[in-house]
């Protein structure tokens, strides 16, 4: 901002604005915006913040970002705001980067469990009130590959072996003796490693190279009657492909919380496979989330305010915030 | 045994003969029977496996025991042979302590996950195809109450610990610095520590100081919208007066893998409660259970001929294996 100007920040939301703005109100001029109002809103803002993360909304009104120098996302994945006129201009990205890891890690560790225990079957049969003791599996002594090793991969890779899992994980680049995965597998490479792999957990960022990469090549690979949990993005998977695999058996079992499309639309195959578990993209979504989301861009706020370097800055070039590992 | 005369072994079991037996039976003769066969199969028999161990049927066939000197139970808890003629006569018990800690310790994480991000919940939606995005819980930071400090109650303490969880025992008597659980509460002194709990385990040996420990007062004594976890036995709780603390809302939850009356009859109220989780008895009974099971058998029947020291014996005075701390 020049001189002593209040800066203008756009905020894209929907029916329900963010929590906790009082502080930041103070100091600054705030335009709340809905998908249609944002292009107003954006022209003459210094600062938008995607507060609305699902919203494809950012693009279609770019044209009206005069003098827009910082964009911040309330979510980890940037996705949808990585379109070519963003990426090639000059406006700071930053992300929602560690709020969500740690739910995401239980959220996941449950969802293996919850397969191995054969919960959602004991649910059934409670609806029927039918008593059938079944056997169970264990879970320490399994192994898993963590697609992605970011912040929330990390957090999975450590939850899960917590409990005696034996985890990997597949990222840029192959390494070895990483504190949280032991063996880091080259994504590249991924069929050659999926074989290897009881469970494999999807949490890679969306980005051109990792598209579709969950298709019938990846489940073909996967080792027979492997389970596939995703909590990253929908587009990372090819969803026909997917369910092809559940149908043939050669999957056990699909856990998904994002989809190609979202909400999922009422005639998707998935919603009635016995062997599928469908949640509405909340995995790390606890109680208190959206103060923490807030809290974290006033935090960028004041630094952005008094020109201090941000949090979580997204190289757009790589569509994520490079580890500093 | 005396002199070189093969021992006689009964073994109480279903239709379901125990696997594995082979080399119990090229040095002993075994007689295999149902709960109608039990008296013929116990006159002249040396020792007794109870492999089918949810039968009620010993007592009423201890009248034939006239030479018994071993009683082996395929179970954790042994309950089911503790009437006053057995605890008084010399015959040895052992029971089959440590086969199902690890496996109950991982169902029982996986309930309290399970709770904290309302798969349940998700399941139903799904089964209705509805996309319905919910705020969910953290598990680190809540804290459990782990009512029996046996080896399952142990495994179970450190599992919930691995995840972040504070956690407490409570036993026999109050101790602190446990390994395991920190502090162990006086289980005598249930109504007083309750309060001070996210969620309550129950997995203590069915005892007459226990049975009915889980009633009104102690449902009462909870925090309001407590998790009740049931792996222990069902006789542990008074039914209705859980399924009245479930109905005022005063716990949240109930997980219950164990029923004061197995298979839990189709009139049951707890079959259609919402926030009510029913399974078949089967928390410990992973892939290899029953294996698992005869391998201990055989290892204490091979101590058992040479005169070694048996495993898992049992003070029928307590009713369970003391612990070695």
């Amino acid at each position: 901002m020049s001189g002593t100007d209040r800066p203008v920040l756009a905020v894209l939301c929907g029916e329900q604005r963010p929590p906790d703005m009082e502080p930041i109100e103070s100091v600054a001029s705030v335009r709340y915006a809905d998908a249609g109002e944002l292009p107003s809103a954006l022209r003459g803002a210094d600062a938008l913040f995607v507060y609305d993360f699902l919203s494809k909304a950012v693009p279609g009104a770019w044209h009206a970002a005069d003098r827009l120098r910082w964009l911040h996302i309330a979510s980890a994945g940037v996705d949808p705001v990585m379109f070519p006129e963003l990426r090639d201009s000059d406006v700071v990205l930053t992300n929602s980067r560690g709020v969500f890891d740690a739910a995401i890690a239980e959220y996941v560790l449950g969802l293996v469990i919850a397969f191995a225990k054969d919960f959602a079957g004991s649910l059934r049969l409670q609806q029927q009130r039918t008593w059938r003791h079944r056997e169970t599996e264990r879970v320490a002594g399994t192994s898993a590959l963590v697609v992605g090793t970011g912040p929330i991969g990390r957090a999975i890779a450590r939850l899960l072996r917590a409990v005696g899992m034996r985890v990997a994980g597949a990222g840029r680049s192959a390494r070895q003796a990483d504190p949280d995965f032991g063996d880091v597998v080259a994504s590249d490479d991924l069929a050659r490693h999926l074989p290897g792999f009881d469970v494999v957990v999807a949490v890679a960022p969306l980005t051109e190279h990792t598209r579709g990469m969950f298709d019938a090549g990846a489940f073909a690979a996967m080792r027979e009657g492997a389970r596939f949990v995703n909590v990253g993005r929908g587009e990372l998977v090819v969803t026909a492909d997917l369910v092809s695999a559940l149908r043939e058996g050669r999957l056990s079992g699909a856990a998904l919380d994002v989809f190609e499309q979202e909400p999922l639309p009422p005639e998707s195959p998935l919603w009635t496979m016995e062997n599928v578990l469908v949640s509405a993209h909340m995995s790390g979504d606890v109680v208190g989330w959206r103060n923490a989301l807030v809290e974290l861009f006033a935090d960028n706020f004041a630094r952005w305010c008094d020109g201090r370097p941000l949090r979580n800055v997204v190289d757009k070039h790589l569509g994520y915030v490079p580890s500093s590992r």
